[in-house]
């Protein structure tokens, strides 16, 4: 059953000779890389008009300032890591760049702000993706945080059997929305400057009303800023495109710069003159930014359907926006483990060539995110904008590290450049940190520190372990002290096979068959123990007459071995045994006490519930002396 | 934390020292065996009156008539247990006389049918204790199902912690309850003769009126027969009562069934003459008919007070009867288990002497139960007392056969005695059967018989495997033909130690260092592998630089067990193995593979965590493999 399942759901196991590097041309790059950066204007005008329509209509005028700004960040970002990709042509994500120029605490800070930043883009994206689609579908407002978690499964099932493989699949719907977002920006100004369209007419913020003041600006930039993360994304995958890799690459970033300039500079530029005002994406009446102008712009125009289209293209390219944080947080977490600040598992390739563990920690956690948040992209936003920010700043900054260490040719212009990229994505971090402190960026930050901590912890272990571990001065011995322990509850084919691997694995002499008397029966008419191994302090001076017949039958059957009877005063198998064991390893200073516990192998599975799992018991028990070796061994039952 | 909360619910462990057989003089043993029995009296009147009820207020006139039919029956009953007790004075359950003197299959029925009364006994008393309790605090009725689950709780850990012990703790409230009981009935008649209390207005009933036909009489009777349950108890524990055993549980017998009419014929007397009729424990204006009875016999008497007494004492002799059942069910599932008849589990002796498991299948099952029919009593009570009726039959029967093949002394009087209460229960038996069938008794019917299925179908496991087992055609051989697989991954002082354990317990030359290579990387630059075991085909003619340098490490430190590397298609560490370990058995023809993993022993609990749990999955996947002994080898880290 559960195989089929597995087969069906993530298809047959991947050989690692299948196991290849696709190259990609730039026309497939670009959809594969920018789908997360395109995305974003999706949203970034939105959440910057939310920000300047508390201080009343008038305030909007401010949308289109604003948007140069980001515009012109944008530009500076841009360039700063097309010398990034020049320079780490073998990818240069900010840990590697940080951590190479920087040192490990840097390092560590990019890759801690770097993946909160992957797993609050999933939430984000998934969440403005069901938004997009509740929008076009008011019935489905209610179920949005269901709707968000169906898209999480899907998407971590999808990258689970290795959606990353396809790369072709990412340019339909990237280049779609292009196409959409661009036509209707086109349509929108020709029907504005035809005039077949009417503007809306101002209305009120149904908010509170606040001051227009320099904050207020500063957090309307601040979130504008979304529009610039997954900007990042082709630094690190250089490998990826064809040769030349990095002039590829460089020129991929800069056509990214000018779509995304298009499409978020288009958008805000429609609001404004259209007159649109952002009426939040949640509760009554409900509607993405995008959406309103879709309606507008179309509305009437005889193309109405075309709305459904901007919505469906939207959604799409938001939940492949997801897509690509699921290709970098597990690439990203395998890296740290590699380099033994992460769990080792994170690094396994799975069946289908993917990084399983990562993947599934991010699906969870981005799931976890969701169901806590409700679906509610607004409460993330702020929040998501400062890690990218911070990993900018740290990625430039290294960069100038790297300038100013290695000093090649035009070093001094290269330096200037990704100076002025680190110290104004540096101020924005700044602002970001500062504009959303009451919206939760103290948290943020608190959870990179925790998670730089957490991941040097992990290296410390790691590094520790391995010295711990080392053989160098080891001298490797011949052999070692031991004492084979049979546990004999009964006499039958079972505990006889027992004694016969105990007899194959060490000599006659060093076997000592155990039995423990569970009952609970007074030792009123005991006799004698025959007694082997330790010198234990004799507590059953007499024998229960079960464990004698058992004695008896014993001595005529295994001959070279006898048994060894202990009392237990509690009817509990576990304790005395181990208190037999630690007395034995004590006084025979052994280096290892080997226990063999009989055991069946049952032909039906219900027979195991039969059968007292008192093995078990003292298997568990004995996990906690590693100086104890146990061993099952289990007799086939026929039936 | 868990050891201490065990601890602190349950009691430190005691020694099978200090187990002991209290023996009861008869006032002590009277609480103990008859609390079930007497409490009984609690809701017999209740049950048969609802059933009246149902034709009208003049069919209440049979209530009296009734009742003496139910104590005639009970005269019969316990006349013919006397003469149980006398017949099997080490204890003679319907179990043990029925399958002595009938055979497996009567025995099993009565043990199930046995098994099942328990069960609803602990449910009916538990639920009619919450109702007493509610009646007298209204405002509890909405929460009646978590009252029946707490007592089941309470309960369940008072026996876990070895209630049974207490013999003297039943005294108080069993006495106290026929006490209470007697009084209220003396006190209602002096009210009643004296006229200071009206008998209340003849009302109709609620519900749909019926005829009222034959049926509604034996169903009424039928109900009413809740009063004998619990009469089987002294039978079963004659042993526990002072010398001479026999004589003191036949007077205790009889002590009870003249208490029991007392009690159960007074409340009969009372309600009639007074005119309760009763509206049901549950739902709007719920109440018992004992708390009707006590609320108007007290009432305005000037020691009002005392109707919180009666419900008192009823809700702890209730409780108490539970208790009986929490006794007898552990008992009797561990003789069964004994005779190998249910799984041997439940004859295991807990820390605190009690049957551990036993208690807790019941407390599990009777909470189930509670919170299935929602701590109703009357969904209940119609099919409890056909089991224990079917028990007596058994008994009763068996007590018959077992004359007619010995023969004593008088064994014609005597079998006429055990016969006539065979055919009276047997017909009470069908009757329940017949007037309960659509409230039910069907469902216990085939209740008994998959239970009588499944002990018998376990009993034939426990032979075949006894037999299976078995050493006497059995030559216990001297060694077995055996390979050591060593596990390394890596080489550290982990793996090391296991290539000293491997070589403590088998020559050089049976000893295989097998390697995993799982790495994903393509085998593009491998060189020659070394092989050593099975000739396996070649699959991996060059070898990945990785493991080219463990392999010369190897060879410096561990000269004489070369290291054998096989390469994995899928990265899976499982498959693989177990491919080579079917090879080599096959090929060497073993009798076991020894399959040794290192492991470590952390420092820290949250270490685990890092390290690949790979050994363990391989440790599940070889469950399945009996001819493969898995040993672990721990390295103990320091930190």
């Amino acid at each position: 059953m559960l195989p089929l399942l597995r087969r069906i759901l993530f298809g047959r196991p991947l050989a690692s000779r299948r196991a290849r590097h696709e190259r990609l041309p730039k026309m497939l790059a670009l959809p594969v890389f920018a789908s997360d950066a395109l995305s974003s204007s999706a949203y970034a005008t939105e959440e910057m008009l939310l920000v300047l329509w508390m201080a009343g209509a008038a305030a909007l005028s401010l949308t289109l300032p604003i948007t140069g700004c980001i515009i012109a960040l944008l530009a500076i970002v841009i360039f700063s890591y097309r010398q990034t990709v020049h320079a780490y042509p073998e990818g240069g994500g900010a840990f590697t760049v940080s951590r190479e120029n920087l040192g490990d605490g840097f390092g560590l800070t990019a890759a801690a702000a770097l993946l909160i930043g992957y797993l609050l883009t999933v939430a984000v994206s998934i969440a403005a993706g069901a938004a997009a689609v509740a929008s076009a579908f008011p019935a489905l407002q209610e179920h949005r945080t269901l709707l968000c978690l169906m898209f999480i499964a899907l998407i971590t099932i999808a990258n689970l059997r290795g959606a990353k493989e396809s790369g072709a699949l990412f340019a339909p719907p990237t280049y779609g929305f292009v196409a959409v977002i661009l036509f209707m920006v086109g349509f929108g100004a020709y029907r504005y400057f035809s005039g077949s369209v009417e503007p809306l007419p101002p209305k009120d913020p149904p908010g509170e009303l606040r001051d227009l003041s320099f904050f207020l600006i500063l957090t309307a930039f601040a979130r504008g800023c979304a529009a610039l993360t997954g900007t990042e994304a082709i630094s690190d995958g250089v490998q990826a495109f064809k040769a030349p890799e990095a002039k590829n690459a460089a020129a991929t970033l800069a056509y990214m710069g000018i779509l995304l300039t298009l499409l978020f500079g288009g958008i805000s530029w429609l609001a404004r003159v259209l007159g649109v005002t952002p009426v939040g994406s949640h509760g009554e009446g409900a509607e993405t930014l995008v959406s309103s102008i879709a309606r507008l712009v179309f509305g009437g125009s005889g193309i109405d359907g075309f709305y459904y289209v901007v919505q469906g293209a939207t959604a799409l390219i938001l939940i492949l926006a997801a897509n690509t944080a699921y290709v970098d947080f597990p690439r990203l977490s395998s890296i740290l483990a590699r380099a033994g600040f992460a769990p080792r598992q994170l690094a396994n390739v799975g069946d289908r060539l993917v990084f399983t563990n990562g993947i599934l920690v991010l699906g969870l956690l981005a799931g976890l995110t969701l169901w806590i948040v409700k679906g509610d992209t607004h409460a993330l936003i702020p929040l998501y904008a400062l890690g990218v920010f911070l990993s900018f700043t740290l990625s430039q900054s290294g960069m100038v590290a790297r300038w100013l260490r290695i000093k090649g040719p035009g070093w001094k212009l290269y330096a200037a450049i990704n100076g002025f990229g680190a110290i104004t994505t540096a101020i924005v971090c700044v602002v970001q940190f500062l504009v959303n402190f009451e919206s939760g960026s103290w948290a943020i930050a608190i959870a990179i520190s925790i998670m730089v901590l957490a991941l040097t912890k992990i290296k410390r272990h790691y590094d520790q372990f391995r010295r711990e571990l080392s053989v160098e001065n080891y001298e490797v011995r011949e052999k070692l002290n031991v004492r084979v322990v049979v546990l004999a509850p009964r006499l039958d084919r079972g505990v006889a096979q027992a004694i016969e691997f105990a007899r194959t694995i060490a000599e006659p002499e060093h076997i000592i068959a155990l039995h423990v008397n569970i009952d609970p029966q007074a030792p009123s008419i005991y006799r004698r123990v025959v007694k082997r191994g330790p010198n234990l302090e004799a507590k059953l001076q007499f024998m229960h007459p079960a464990a004698q017949r058992l004695q008896d039958e014993w001595a005529t059957k295994i001959k070279d071995i006898p048994l060894t009877i202990i009392d237990s005063e509690y009817r509990s198998l576990v304790a005395p045994v181990i208190e037999y064991l630690d007395k034995l390893i004590e006084e025979e200073k052994l280096d290892k006490a080997i226990v063999v516990i009989p055991e069946f192998h049952a032909a039906k599975t219900w027979h195991n519930l039969l059968h007292n799992q008192s093995g078990l018991m003292l298997k568990l028990a004995l996990l906690n002396k590693p100086n104890v070796v146990v061993t099952n061994v289990r007799y086939r039952l026929s039936r």
